[in-house]
């Protein structure tokens, strides 16, 4: 398998950090990158000329909620993910391994895959490395992923186990890989332990993929936990080649991620939080449901240049919270969406002029991070 | 009270049909028009920017509902509607009367008004002529409604007393009113009986009001009923003002309204189907929920310019419905709005060409209504 549509450029570095090209046939992605996720072939409540708006480029979908519905022939069948949901910019999908141990009613793992019950109608599956690379195959993603077994993040002998079954997954996927335009990504897995991480990274790089990912992170471990082990396995992990943290994307561990090496976010973050009422800014959360806000003719971020915050008052977006409009919903997402393609374009810029820990520093003592001296200490430990 | 700001001009006659100009301050509305309903300050689930698009020009928002979030006044101080929502051309409030009469949970009717308990959270509150007027001269909209009554249509002698009421009220609201940068208009009433709604057009025409309009219609009465009522009320009706069917805009009624010389359409229809996975086209409704449409790479309506359909397959819109997620409503929203609009144009255009007749014919079969009989026997009978 080559990887010629596949090219990694390092333009700048600075410390650990550094920005980049990745070529992709759908596009160059310039890193570090935040990507929205679709999940359902959809950034909720945004059309993808609203989505484009923001500037993102590289969009995340759901290989486990689209195999269920639409199903991965339908979506085939229509010209793929990109021409269905027509988002022509790059795109990632997911192995779906995550939301079967996260979402589906009753699964059951053996070494050759996992059989699980859909969250949708309780119908039974089974999802092996070849039948997600068959469907992520199928689905037409740029980037898509290794199949691999999330396990919770401190039970110490399971977490082994899952391990050693995600990188003989790794294997199997890399093998069972036949579309040459597309790039496969590697999971790095081992919870909190350092050893196992150490380990589960060496061997993910040693597949020699187009790119490497650190999964089984932000989910439910203290942040120092997660924060400590980017920055064990981006030593190991070959500077070369694009590293993606999966499901991570709060500003806080953006910044931390990129200092440490990390090229590649996604969360659901800032669309969820957008539909509960909070936007991000680059001073902190509001939460746009206060009565302060009622009568505040001022946009959700003065310097903010997104449609929403170009066109609209937080009084008339608190008035469509309060009025259970889905219209705040999507000005909110607007807003959240941009404002993290924001933070990435000041990141990379920083990096540009070899100052990204003045920048991070600075960005987040604005964000108002809830302890000041968790930034100054901790934080800044390793950098 | 000079009305300078508000002149219509008939463009082209065509039987009772006409094409015009109307003038308001916030731009000029081609009629025969359509309105969208932005109930509470926004055309459920789309931006000003999508529902520009469409080709929209008026929209009318609820009194009733600004009145009871986010307030009148914080309507006015956040500079009216048009600038609270980002609407930047004509808009229409309605009395409120009507949705003191359907929505609100207890109301007592006496000749000075009427007390009623808000929807939201049983709170209290009075509505008169004068208050109705007041809230809707700090919203601002360009055309602004009389307060009225709108009583159920076959309750022949309450009816009368309403009707009575609403002649009370419609002076009353004349004598209130104080902004000459509104256009305010007079609501016949009577529900179905001949006489009352005689009476009732007399008497609100003799009121000399810049524009004049039929309420208490597609309320529970038979189609013909309504058909049989519009021609009455337009009989006496002067011809030199704008006549506004409240409440009423499948495309059967806008094809027959304007055939009577109607001029101004509202209705939620259009983007309530398309929260209900409904879509209308030249050629009748497509439940798009409907398993055919699971793999048909087809826009709703191959000749529709929206951006909907310049943009998306049913096979998307049908996944994103079956998803619940709500982009479907929006861009559901899209083509049905647009839709309106174009057959608006297509009415206005056979009006300039003297062909209205034959378009109605001809579209009324295209749209396959339900009664072809009905089309053609009674629809056509007083044309």
């Amino acid at each position: 398998m080559t990887h010629d549509n596949f090219i990694f450029t390092i333009n700048s570095k600075d410390g650990k950090s550094r920005t980049g090209s990745f070529t992709t046939p759908h596009g160059t992605i310039k890193t570090p990158v935040f990507a929205p996720v679709g999940t359902q072939a959809t950034v909720k409540t945004l059309t993808p000329t609203q989505l484009e708006e923001t500037g993102a480029s590289l969009v995340l979908s759901n290989t486990y909620h689209l195999y269920l519905r639409p199903g991965a022939d339908i979506v085939k069948e229509m010209g793929g993910l990109h021409e269905f949901m027509q988002w022509n910019k790059p795109m990632l999908t997911d192995s779906g391994g995550f939301q079967v141990f996260s979402l589906s009613e009753m699964r059951k793992i053996d070494e050759d895959g996992v059989t699980f019950r859909s969250h949708i109608d309780g119908s039974t599956h089974r999802f092996t490395p070849e039948k997600s690379i068959e469907i992520q195959e199928k689905l037409g993603a740029d980037i898509i992923m290794a199949f691999d077994e999330c396990a919770p993040p401190y039970d110490q002998e399971y977490i082994e186990k899952a391990m050693i079954r995600t990188h003989n997954w790794a294997i199997r996927s890399k093998n069972a890989q036949k579309r040459e335009d597309q790039a496969l990504f590697g999971i790095v897995q081992g919870g909190i332990f350092s050893d196992m991480r150490k380990k589960s990274a060496e061997f993910i790089a040693g597949l020699d993929l187009p790119g490497n990912a650190i999964g089984g992170l932000s989910v439910g471990e203290k942040k120092t936990e997660m924060y400590k082990t980017i920055e064990i396995v981006n030593e190991i992990l070959p500077e070369s080649k694009p590293r993606y943290l999966m499901g991570v994307g709060t500003p806080e561990d953006i910044v931390y991620g990129v200092l440490n090496g990390i090229d590649i976010f996604d969360c659901v973050l800032a669309t969820r939080l957008a539909r509960h009422s909070a936007a991000l800014t680059m001073k902190g959360k509001l939460n746009l449901v206060n009565a302060k806000y009622a009568r505040d003719p001022s946009p959700i971020e003065q310097e903010c240049e997104c449609y929403t915050c170009k066109t609209f008052s937080r009084s008339y977006i608190r008035h469509l919270i309060m009025s259970k409009e889905t219209l705040s919903g999507t000005l909110i997402s607007i807003h959240n969406i941009q404002m993290l393609q924001t933070l990435m374009r000041q990141i990379q810029n920083a990096i540009t002029i070899g100052k990204l820990n003045e920048f991070a520093l600075n960005f987040l003592k604005q964000y108002e991070y809830k302890s000041g001296k968790f930034a100054d200490s901790i934080l800044f430990e390793g950098v």
